[in-house]
C-alpha cells in the first residue's frame, strides 16, 4: 500500500478549487455571515467546526456540478453553504454520539463546550441549512438534501447497531455507508444540477457520481484507520479500532480469518479488550490476507462507476477535474 | 390561585378536536406511517415520544387554521405531522440537554435508550419533518417552519445562558420564551393559513395568534412548576426549580425580594444548594408578593393579543373554538 503516491494526488482538487475560487470564497462568506447573525456561542462552536473540517469537499461538488452548466450564480453558492452546514451538524452530533475527543487533530466541540451545547449547535446548523435552502426557492433541491439528511441519521443508527460486530455482512455495511456518507455526496451533486437547470437524466447522473464517490471515500477513510500514509489528514490511526467500529477491513478480514484470528477479532472488536500491541496485530492479519488491496480495489470499482456517470454531463474543463478528483480519491482521505 | 376552575376548562379544545377529528386521525396515521418506514429503533423511540406528548396541540392549530379556509385536504395534514415531528425532536434533544428522567410521568427516551440514540432519533424526526414539508411543495410554509426551527435552537441556547440567574431581565426572559416556544406556535398557525391560500394579512394574523398563545402557554408552564393544580398534566412540581431554571415567577420574585430573600434565590437557583423545604419556601415568597397573580395577568395580556389577531381571519365556528382555546389556556398547562 505504500506504493500510493501522495505527492501527485490532489492535483484535480486543487485545480477545481482554483477554477471555483470566487464561488468558494462566497460560500465561506455565506457561512460566516449566517453564524455571525446567530448568538455568540453558536458562532464560536460553528466557526470551530467549520475551520476544523476545512476542506469543503461537499460544497465544492455542488459548485462544480453547477459550473458544468455555466452557473456561477447565488443559488449554487447558497446550496453549497447549506450542504456544509448539514455536514457540520452531523459531525457535531457524531462526536457527541461517539464521545470523541479529537477531530482532525483539534479538540472536539463536545470536549470544549460540553455535549449540551454540541447537540444544540448541531440543531441550529441543521435548521439554518434549511433556511438557506428555502432561499433558493427550489423544492426539488430541498427535497434531495432533506432526503439525504434523513438517511444520514438512519445510517448512523444502523452504524451503531453493527458496531462491535465483525461478523456483519457486506450488505449491511454498504447500507450503512450508503446512508451515512454517500447520500450526502450524491445530494450535494444532484442539488447543484437541479438549481442550474440540468434535466432529470443529468440530475441522476450527478447523484450517481457523488454517491459512488462517497462510497469510495468512506472505504478509504475506513482503510486509513489502519494504514495512514498521510497523518496530516488529521485522522489518528486506530481511532475506529479502539471504538470497535465495524469497518470494511475488519469485515473482509473476519471472512478470511481462521479460528484463532476470529477469537482475536471477538476479543478486540466485540469485547473491546485491547492491548497495546493489538492494533499492529490487526494490521498483520490485514496484510496476511491482502485486505488493504481488497479495500482499494473495492473503492476503485465505485470510482469507475462515478466517472462513468459523468458521461451524461456536459463536456467541460470542470468535468475533467471531477474525473481527476475521483481517480485521485483512492489515494487520499476524505 | 386555587380559584382557577379546571373543570370548565378545555371545552373549546375538545370541541376543536371533535370538529377536526378525521384530520387529527389522518395526522396520527401520517406520523405512524413515517415512523414505520424508518428503522425499528427509531420507530420505537419516535412512538414512545409521540405517545408521551399526546396532546398534538401544535398540529391541532395548523389544522384549525386551515379549517377556517375550509381546507381539510392532505397538505395541512402533512404540515401538521411535520410540526409534531419538529416539536418531538426538540423534546428529545431537550431531555438530553437537561438530563431529564421523566416527561409527563413517563421515563424519557434518553433514560431508556441512552443519549446517543436520543440525539440521533431527534435528528431523524427533524429531517423527516422537512421531507414531509417538501411534499406540500409550499416554499413559504417550509420557510416559516424552518425559521421557527432555527429560533427554537437559539432560544434553547439562550435559555441555558440565563439558567441559574434569577437576576435575568424580563427582556431576556421574553426573548428566550419567544424563540423557544412561541415561534413554533406561530409558525404552526401561519403555515396552515399559507397552504390553505390565506392572504399575507391573514398569514400574519395567524402567526400573531399562535405566537401570543405560545407566550401565554409558556408562562403558565413556568407557573405550574410551583403551583400545579392539575398533576394529571404530568409536570412534576419543582422540576424547573431543582434545575435552577430562570422562569417568570423567579424573575418577578427576585425583583421584589428583600436582601434575605435574594440570598435565598442565590443559594437555591444560582448555587443549586437546595434543602427539602426550599420549594415550599420559594412558594411562600411567591405568595407574599402575589407572583402567581402577576404571572397569570401577564399571560392574560398575551391571550388578549392572540384573540385580537383572530379578527382578520374568517368568521367560522372553528374561530370561536380558537378564541375559547386561548381563553381557557390560562387555566391549563400546555
Amino acid at each position: 500500500m505504500n506504493k500510493l503516491n501522495i505527492k501527485n494526488s490532489e492535483n484535480s482538487v486543487l485545480k477545481l478549487r482554483q477554477a471555483l475560487g470566487k464561488s468558494l470564497e462566497a460560500v465561506d462568506e455565506e457561512i460566516i455571515n449566517r453564524l455571525n447573525k446567530s448568538i455568540p456561542l453558536i458562532n464560536d462552536i460553528g466557526k470551530h467546526l467549520i475551520n476544523a473540517s476545512g476542506k469543503r469537499l461537499r460544497p465544492l461538488l455542488t459548485l462544480a456540478m453547477a459550473a458544468q452548466f455555466n452557473d456561477f450564480s447565488k443559488n449554487p453558492i447558497i446550496l453549497a453553504a447549506a450542504v456544509e452546514f448539514i455536514h457540520t451538524a452531523t459531525l457535531l452530533h457524531d462526536d457527541v454520539v461517539d464521545q470523541s475527543n479529537l477531530r482532525r487533530g483539534k479538540k472536539t466541540a463536545n470536549i470544549i463546550w460540553g455535549n449540551e451545547f454540541s447537540v444544540l449547535a448541531g440543531d441550529f446548523l441543521f435548521a439554518q441549512s434549511f433556511e438557506l435552502m428555502v432561499e433558493t426557492k427550489s423544492i426539488n433541491a430541498l427535497s434531495s438534501l432533506a432526503s439525504a439528511a434523513c438517511k444520514i441519521t438512519q445510517g448512523e443508527f444502523q452504524q451503531m447497531q453493527i458496531a462491535n460486530k465483525p461478523e456483519t455482512s457486506l450488505e449491511d455495511y454498504f447500507e450503512v455507508i450508503s446512508k451515512k456518507t454517500a447520500e450526502l455526496f450524491g445530494a450535494s451533486c444532484k442539488s447543484g444540477v437541479i438549481v442550474s437547470g440540468g434535466n432529470i437524466e443529468q440530475q441522476i447522473a450527478a447523484y450517481d457520481y457523488g454517491f459512488n464517490l462517497g462510497l469510495a471515500f468512506q472505504i478509504i477513510d475506513d482503510l486509513m484507520d489502519f494504514n495512514n500514509f498521510s497523518p496530516k489528514m488529521g485522522k489518528n490511526m486506530g481511532d475506529d479500532f479502539k471504538l470497535g467500529k465495524t469497518t470494511l477491513p475488519v469485515i473482509l478480514a473476519w471472512e478470511k480469518s481462521n479460528n484463532i484470528e476470529k477469537k482475536f477479532w471477538i476479543k478486540t472488536i466485540k469485547e473491546l479488550k485491547q492491548g497495546p500491541k493489538d492494533l499492529n496485530k490487526a494490521i498483520e492479519i490485514f496484510k496476511k490476507y491482502n485486505i488493504f488491496e481488497d479495500c482499494k480495489n473495492k473503492s476503485q470499482e465505485f470510482i469507475f462507476e462515478a466517472i462513468k456517470s459523468l458521461e451524461k454531463l456536459p463536456n467541460t474543463e470542470i468535468k475533467n477535474y471531477l474525473i481527476g478528483l475521483a481517480k485521485e480519491s483512492v489515494e487520499r482521505s476524505k
